[in-house]
């Protein structure tokens, strides 16, 4: 198994167990929304209480450039370390740790989403 | 082509002619989310503007029950409507209509979202 697919496996085994783990509610879906083809994740909320709509992506990763990124989290988990369990487990890499792993901004400082000086669309939950 | 293939292919088409239409931005991606295996499939903005997260749905469609259910929809565009003329072109149907193909809750008055009076997750951007 190439390394592409370790990380898309590992996406997507992180997102189908959060998914598992959600609250149901007769009236809100839990909708994985997995796209190998394009290397865009998703868990989205998608529902209603009473009138109001509800419809946030909880948790969005992509795969590009060799690295995984975090798009948005909306749980109080930590996908990133999350992450990098499920690679120790699946990659050859001895320990891959965080950077070696996620995409990343530079000069990040502060959660969850700090942008790049260089303007990239690079960003990553927390520093680590 | 089954009926399926042909609401899949549809939905697609129309995402990928919209996503190609989208204002590109450097600092914006425009994401197309295609899951044909779960049947959602989306267009999303991603990105910054300045120090503000952008991050949109612009449009979401799935595919259950035999039927296209409209899930979100934030251009000015008529996503129904184009969606009938496609399947015009590809159905064997001699004139699908919106009830014909979309889903839809009862009792709806309101555009853009409006819940059926028994609870269910039907809404349909429009009446028609």
């Amino acid at each position: 198994m190439d390394k592409l697919t370790k990380y898309q496996e590992c996406v997507k085994t992180l997102l189908t167990n959060y998914a598992s783990d959600d609250v149901s509610d007769n009236d809100i879906e839990v909708q994985l929304i997995l796209d190998t083809e394009r290397n865009h994740y998703q868990c989205m909320n998608v529902g209603w209480q009473g009138f109001n709509r509800i419809y946030p992506c909880v948790m969005h990763f992509d795969i590009k450039d060799g690295k995984i990124w975090l798009q948005q989290n909306l749980t109080d988990r930590n996908p990133a370390e999350e992450l990098v369990d499920l690679l120790q487990k699946s990659l050859n890499h001895p320990s891959p740790t965080l950077p070696d792993v996620l995409g990343r901004g530079q000069n990040f400082k502060f959660p969850p989403f700090i942008r790049g000086d260089k303007g990239g669309s690079i960003r990553l939950m927390q520093e680590v």
